[in-house]
């Protein structure tokens, strides 16, 4: 609600220098606060996840569009400095003219919380390290309306700096959780949601199912060959974008799943593998009653 | 074939300098040759287009996966110079060990010795102009299978360093041809090839097909509710990474077809809408008879 009227200008008073040190997973951690950065992911906090945005830094000489970030803002308990542009350039060479301050704890959502209802699909990724690999993915799902993602085992931080830009305002539309592997497992079963696993090799015995024909598949008897309920949830479950997931990983997955390559590429990455996947389920469920006559 | 046995080890020298040159667009325009780096790059060049290789640079010090592609390269006429890490180091930042000068003439496909056989798709991007966007897409048409890659009206240069890079090898399996607006309609035209537009605003008083109902009809026609020849070859035309395509480009189109966002994303990027786009097409048309039932 607030807005400071004094103008921030000294790129190396305490508050100028807490607020760059975001940038540090060591310093997010301690102080449990992160760094939102540019108009669009400020945009999209404030509007989908007011709740979690303390401080909202705005360039005095700012553009209109994140003028009206800043006035959007003033709906909620939001506080709004503005600031030199020497100080932002300070903060964050990702600007563009607003960054905001958000709190760590608010981001965090129970899995006991989660509502996934029927049909519904979870995206997981095993072990992304790439920040801007995690940011792609998470904003592919969201595009494909996953309940949530589930980061498993060691992945990188969801509130590193390079990742919420990647999300392109993503994370604050659907929850992203962290789990440890055993646990993802224990509570897609508890949620009675199978695992697919999107991997293109497979393990000796088990080779992929090509996701087309699980797709013509998918009208007929809702989970494709295994024929279960229609309506049941879904996880898909993809590996680390250099190694792909490993065989305890795979043996654990009710079905693994592998997109084909019609040319010479030999892979698609993982951002793009991703997209094709769940884009796909997203759309054959989408259009069930189509895909089943 | 041959090696050349002295190392080169002047980062000054004429030869050097020349090769680091490529770089600019104007020094690739006025000498015809272009860079290749990197050993996937490199490799798939080797492989598939060793008649568009004419220098190898393989650093003294390379890893035996470089020493590979060296050995590879044995089977054609290729100069192999061997260089110290400063000389290459000097010719590219992105070289990990190997580049390749190619000669931009072998790269030209005319678009009459196209083979576009029935089924096929090629795929069309109306001004690209980011380099890596460029390179991601072309490697999202070779995953799907495509016939061709044609850069429509003022696009990046396909043979820009960063954009090899990109396509990871893509563009030495798959013919990327450049044409103008008028010329890609005309040849479309002419190789009786509709054109789908990927675009999701459509024009006043036609709005865009869903996707997912564009490929569940695919089966039944072959072209959906239009209907036509179901083993005609289609291209699909892709716009401008920020403002997509325009009206006059719309109204040219067969078909307008949209990915939904089922989500809150506002948005996928032009990377990742080709994937989904020509990957769910390739699928639907590979897995044709499954789709019909």
């Amino acid at each position: 609600m607030p807005i400071n009227s004094r103008v921030i200008d000294n790129p190396k008073s305490d508050r100028v220098k807490r607020v760059a040190g975001l940038a540090s997973h060591k310093t997010r951690e301690r102080v449990g606060r992160f760094l939102i950065e540019g108009p669009q992911s400020v945009r999209e906090a404030v509007r989908w996840r007011p709740d979690v945005v303390q401080d909202l830094y705005v360039q005095e000489d700012a553009s209109p569009a994140v003028r009206g970030i800043e006035e959007e803002s003033q709906d909620s308990t939001i506080y709004v400095h503005h600031v030199t542009a020497e100080v932002m350039a300070r903060i964050s060479k990702d600007a563009q003219g607003i960054v905001a301050v958000g709190n760590a704890a608010a981001m965090d959502v129970s899995p006991e919380s989660l509502e996934i209802g029927p049909g519904a699909l979870v995206a997981a990724f095993w072990q992304v390290r790439d920040p801007g690999n995690a940011g792609t993915v998470i904003r592919a799902a969201d595009a494909a309306g996953c309940a949530a993602v589930i980061l498993v085992d060691d992945c990188v931080d969801r509130l590193n700096p390079k990742t919420i830009r990647s999300t392109a305002g993503s994370l604050f539309h659907i929850p992203v959780l962290t789990m440890g592997t055993d646990e993802f497992f224990a509570f897609a079963a508890a949620r009675k949601m199978p695992v697919w696993a999107a991997d293109v090799y497979g393990v000796p015995g088990r080779e992929p199912e090509a996701l087309p024909d699980v797709l013509a598949n998918l009208g007929k008897d809702g989970q494709g060959k295994g024929g279960k309920d229609e309506r049941a949830p879904k996880a898909v479950l993809f590996g680390n974008e250099a190694r792909g997931l490993e065989p305890a990983e795979l043996e654990r997955c009710e079905r693994i799943v592998s997109i084909p390559i019609y040319g010479k590429a030999e892979s698609l990455n993982l951002g793009t593998s991703a997209a094709v996947m769940l884009m796909s389920l997203a759309m054959s469920s989408h259009a069930g009653t189509i895909w089943a006559v």
